[in-house]
């Protein structure tokens, strides 16, 4: 579905505007999701030692069955700006508590951007008021709420699915988010919030949220850089009445995998999207870990760049990982053409794998352990001259 | 010492020449260690699950008092080639044997290059011969043998220290090196050979590598990509008679970190050398862990490389590495300015400490958790454009 007609959940609203935490006047850097009602929310968390202060304030709020809105800013994410910091993202909430009629504890928030800054306070204030009242139910609120969760983004990113309700009507599963770099899993700077109208008990939001994390977020990787602001929050506020639970589960990973896959296609600087299909190990842990070196290899990124089947790089990276395997029992396909069968090189054509990599922006890497039921599928990207070009520069 | 004038211990000769490995017939692809009487020789190697043939060989025949030579080929690897390639590895070392008149496992292998050919023996028998041929003891042929090592590398690593002998006469350690990408710490694509006329039992001289090893080709990371040929030779034979043991490891240590930090200032592509002091950790462990993590951050490296003392992707990067620390007792100095104290900003001036960076080929990066005695220094460079241009189109 285009980003310009994904909708909301029944009782929930959405707003997103400029407020001046950026410069560029016309990039939006608040964003706003509010139920009408008392929702359930759950969050999920980066494992980072250090997280910035909204982690810190969204972490003590959820779960919970009282949860009213969710309050993101760009631009300044507000990492490592101590007791200031704090105050400063919750005074953030009270603000739009106050204008909810709800109390602060109820109230999420959410930040992304450089490290090491504080909030430009005196333009978030009137800002936050002038969100509120710019709420609104329509795609639109949402597409401008999904806007202001951007920062180096080149699109915003929103995916939906629908499921039966148990009264026979119809539930809706939402998400925004956002992310393009400083992308790894556990997770990345990665923001995203989904919203449902189905009804859900904390416990099993909670649950329910860590298992499609699992397998969207955490199997993602643009750069391995864990940030300090990873969020994904869930807000359920039952306005569709009760679904069956695996219906919902469903939903909640086609969102989930649909925002953490756009994330990879939007990664700074990338001309490749590549999936990483590890099978034969013992457990999926290891299969997740070894889909995580390759997919974090240098050598393995600018490799996929140059369209070049230069092999050696993905098994190498998958024997540093970590797990242990056979390397006489290794099987890989690149784009579908076998170029390794029992460890060693089959006689395939350079030029015809080459070609393959060159004009396709897909690219799938098919490991095969053949050593047990373990499997994983991650994402990743290629590594560009764009890349460093648009990193070595962002904050001066 | 110039290169070109380093010179050999007592009782080792060298050669290196080209034979056809590489299809540049200016580039030497054949490197030869000799010493003329049987020597201690120990090692240390990869730790990738997946290791090269000449790995696999070399690793059964060290420790040992009886070795007399080390064979090097560059411009392929030999890994990920069955039961052929251990043939061929096993090959080289007996027609090596045959020439010297001893026995094939008194010769040790190390090869570097693509992963996943066979080697091109039609090229390396006639060129085994004519590498013995070629042996000699002067600074010309140790030059000639560290040539025969490179790959990407655009000088040879060279180092040499003395010291006294217990009999009041002078001993010498010399090492060879090569490495520039496919640089992690367990180590690299780095390959050395040491060599000293200090006499050393095979337990002293596998102990003091493996020490002088873990401060050097363990703490430096170009992309944080093992690799599976990364092996670390010393052959001692004695020649200058006993030595100190405490002198000879700190001449060992001296020469390897020599060598390491050559292969960090020739990485492919960089434009800064980067040493990375961490303090302030329970261990020296976490503090190295810590290190690496910062080290290997395409997001730290881009930002050196912009110049951009953009710090919360250093703080970040700690923070996702693994060992717990308190976020609020970090101080972090770049090039000696304090951008950061007690995990806060300081009123730093960005153009001055942008143009430290940016002015200087040499960058520091020092690391304070104030909650330890862990240390670690690290040496590392930063990621640029040319780095992907070099590795997106190596073997095609």
């Amino acid at each position: 579905m285009p980003a310009e007609s994904v909708p909301l959940p029944a009782g929930f609203s959405a707003a997103g505007l400029h407020c001046g935490v950026k410069s560029d006047s016309a990039k939006y850097d608040l964003a706003l999701f509010v139920s009408a009602r008392p929702a359930t929310a759950a969050g999920v968390f980066t494992q980072n030692v250090v997280v910035g202060a909204p982690v810190t304030v969204s972490r003590e709020r959820v779960p919970t069955a009282a949860a009213r809105a969710v309050v993101v800013n760009s631009g300044c994410s507000n990492v490592s700006t101590g007791e200031r910091g704090l105050e400063n993202a919750r005074e953030m909430t009270r603000l739009i508590a106050c204008d909810l009629k709800c109390r602060e504890e109820d109230v999420a928030i959410c930040s992304t951007g450089v490290i090491g800054q504080f909030l430009k306070m005196d333009a978030i204030r009137p800002g936050l008021s002038r969100l509120v009242e710019s709420l609104g139910d329509s795609p639109e609120h949402l597409r401008a709420a999904a806007e202001g969760m951007r920062t180096t983004d080149t699109f915003p990113k929103l995916s939906t699915r629908t499921l039966a309700s148990r009264d026979g009507g119809e539930a809706r599963v939402t998400g925004a988010g956002k992310g393009a770099a400083m992308i790894a899993p556990n997770m990345a700077t990665m923001l995203a919030v989904v919203t449902t109208d189905a009804a859900l008990a904390p416990e099993a939001a909670d649950r329910l949220l860590r298992a499609a994390v699992d397998r969207s977020f955490n199997r993602i990787s643009v750069d391995g850089h864990e940030s300090t602001s990873d969020t994904v929050l869930l807000l359920a506020n039952g306005a569709a009445g009760e679904c069956d639970e695996e219906a919902l589960a469903a939903a909640l990973n086609a969102v989930c995998e649909d925002l953490a896959t756009d994330i990879i296609r939007d990664a700074e600087g990338a001309t490749h999207f590549v999936t990483i299909d590890v099978a034969g190990l013992s457990t999926d842990a290891d299969a997740t870990t070894i889909a995580r070196a390759v997919a974090d290899s240098p050598l393995v990124k600018t490799a996929i760049h140059g369209a070049d089947p230069n092999w050696g790089r993905i098994i190498s990276a998958a024997g540093y990982a970590g797990p242990s395997f056979d390397p006489g029992r290794f099987d890989l396909d690149i784009n579908g053409h076998a170029v390794c069968r029992g460890g060693v090189p089959t006689e395939f054509d350079e030029a015809t794998v080459s070609e393959a990599i060159r004009s396709h922006r897909d690219c799938t890497l098919t490991l095969n352990f053949n050593d047990g039921p373990g499997t994983c599928r991650f994402w990743t990207c290629d590594l560009t001259a764009e890349y460093v070009r648009l990193n070595a520069d962002y904050t001066t």
